[in-house]
């Protein structure tokens, strides 16, 4: 029996409070209105920005919600004027959606699409209101995704259609992580051949911008982490060498050395703005630009001497990696089925649903790149 | 009689301890050793940083010193070796020296000459001496250039040949702040056509960043200053807009408002880090670009949430404006004998030797953009 225009009761783990357990519960998710979507998630990866969420600390953090950002999924059914997607695509939810028509999608500089921006961060769908309750109480979306749910409602701008013979356990991560990591050097830093790299920070993000880095030809890619078991990640992945940060005195001092001057990209993938200040005083004068991926805690602030950049340093960022999901995740995709693109190797942990706390429990241990979590 | 080999007894303004005035005595010459040129300096600017210096707030200012680093003037004699230029070229003496052959100026990346900088940084010439001495006392160069001597010594790198029919009385603020703002707006921040730019601090400088941006194409420019006096000036010199930020509560906000949520570029021309902070506040996210170019006063950090460069803004500087001396100068005196470029429009006093301390009271005063020094 069809489930178009009907309300769905699935399960889905629910924040009802910051810093408390999700709770695995049912909750109805009502039918998509017009330029809306109701995707069937299959897989969702847990990344640290549901983590910093669920803390409490987030500023723009609000309660109850259904988290996860990171889906893969098929449409169930499309609400009125959807035209990009069609029932049983297989889609990647997008966090930054994709409208092809604000100022920012026209400007040809960005792909942070202004459209819903203002709802999401509300999170609302863009008519401002909500499509999930839970005992008659309505539950705030995340990210524009909500991937935490077996059944979610998005708006067709926050999703792309993939190829429907890529696996959506490992291609769900292309909804943040991944793409993050490696659209920030090919696309926001755009890293030139033969540069030397740094990437700070060892985890799914870091690992990205390390493949990254080598697929634009880099020389040299120094991965640093204060965790020694990211060593033989970061290798797996490209890097040429690797820099046990809680072994070395003065960083920056090591890293002048060792490059001869300095880098010529460093990427924070940390949020740690202490770490920030030392990567771009290890960036080349003249040229080194740093990259900040990394999402800083409330109120913290990166500080350094302006004459770091009068001397020719950079400063910039990097959000979804710089990449248009819709227009560039399919792609991203097929070069993954060629063999081109390593997606599988991030994935250290499975679980289901019902066991999705867990996955915050892997994201503690030095072990675990990414979890990926079976909704069905 | 000619000089050549000699050593030359002339007047010069001596810095003999930080925040006293200069005196204007007689110092001695010596010829010009291997790889270097000695300048019978004809006209010098003076600019905030020499104040910067004098005031003693400098961490590497050192003294007894002569200052001055926006000389014109023409060449005496040269020592062993020194093949890119003549006697009797008219040159203009460059801090920011242009080898062509170390690692940076080969980069194609940047105009930060290496090769001196370590004996430039300590007030000596690249053998570790001086040419300067006053009664017996060595007395240091400064940046590369001492142009507040009637002769100076300088490396055949620090500096270049112009047109002779060009005024040096003009010219020699090629030196530093018509460069410096030019070549941020052209050559560091790339200013693109139609874009809409912010130009705080409206010195020599800042008004030299005007003009870049309008050569640019930038289809507004809007000139930001707490004197209300420069607005003036900043309308000569192409500003679109005026902003007396003395008025104005909340900057960030008005800016953002006025601009439809922030300019393409900023430009601080004040070495005020809370200023910068504003700047980049104001810069339109997604793209929107600061650029320092004020030097700020030492142990002042810019800091800012990361948030503003994770969401695609950039921190970037400019020393020299980006510009090679060697290699674009003569094009830019060029383009002023040839009408397109204004450089006599910045002169607003003018003063002999004797008198270089008056440049130092008009520099503080509102009404002054450059003041040139006649020299003999």
């Amino acid at each position: 029996m069809s489930t178009k225009g009907k309300t769905i009761t699935c399960k889905a783990a629910i924040a009802w409070k910051a810093s408390e357990p999700l709770t695995i519960e049912e909750i109805q998710v009502e039918a998509p209105k017009s330029h809306e979507v109701r995707v069937k998630v299959e897989w969702t990866g847990v990344c640290h920005t549901d983590a910093y969420t669920l803390s409490g600390v987030d500023p723009e953090g609000a309660f109850p919600i259904v988290l996860g950002h990171e889906g893969g999924g098929i449409v169930e059914s499309i609400g009125e004027g959807v035209t990009n997607v069609r029932v049983g695509d297989h889609v990647v939810l997008l966090y930054t959606p994709e409208c092809k028509e604000c100022k920012f999608c026209l400007s040809g500089k960005t792909n942070l699409c202004s459209k819903i921006r203002e709802t999401q961060g509300k999170g609302l769908m863009p008519d401002g209101t909500t499509r999930f309750t839970c005992r008659g109480q309505p539950l705030l979306h995340y990210m524009g995704c909500s991937s935490f749910s077996q059944y979610t409602v998005v708006s067709d701008i926050s999703l792309v259609a993939i190829s429907p013979v890529a696996p959506l356990r490992s291609c769900c991560l292309f909804g943040c992580g991944i793409t993050t990591g490696y659209g920030a050097a090919t696309r926001s830093a755009k890293v030139e051949k033969d540069s030397v790299v740094a990437v700070v920070g060892c985890g799914c993000v870091g690992l990205a911008v390390i493949r990254g880095a080598i697929d634009a030809g880099a020389k040299r890619v120094i991965a640093i982490d204060t965790n020694p078991s990211k060593e033989a990640y970061a290798k797996r992945f490209g890097a040429t060498d690797f820099v046990d940060a809680s072994k070395v005195s003065d960083l920056v001092d090591y890293m002048l050395k060792e490059t001869d001057g300095g880098v010529d990209y460093a990427f924070d993938c940390t949020g740690n703005v202490e770490a920030m200040k030392k990567q771009l005083q290890f960036c080349h004068k003249g040229w080194g630009k740093l990259c900040v991926i990394g999402v800083a805690a409330a109120g913290k602030e990166l500080s350094f001497r302006p004459f770091l950049v009068v001397t020719g340093r950079q400063v910039l960022g990097s959000a979804f990696g710089g990449v248009k999901g819709r227009t560039e995740l399919p792609n991203f995709v097929d070069a993954y089925l060629q063999g081109r693109f390593m997606v599988d190797e991030y994935i250290t942990h499975e679980v289901v649903l019902d066991n999705l706390n867990t996955a915050f429990d892997y994201m503690h241990q030095g072990a675990c790149i990414r979890t990926v979590v079976k909704m069905h």
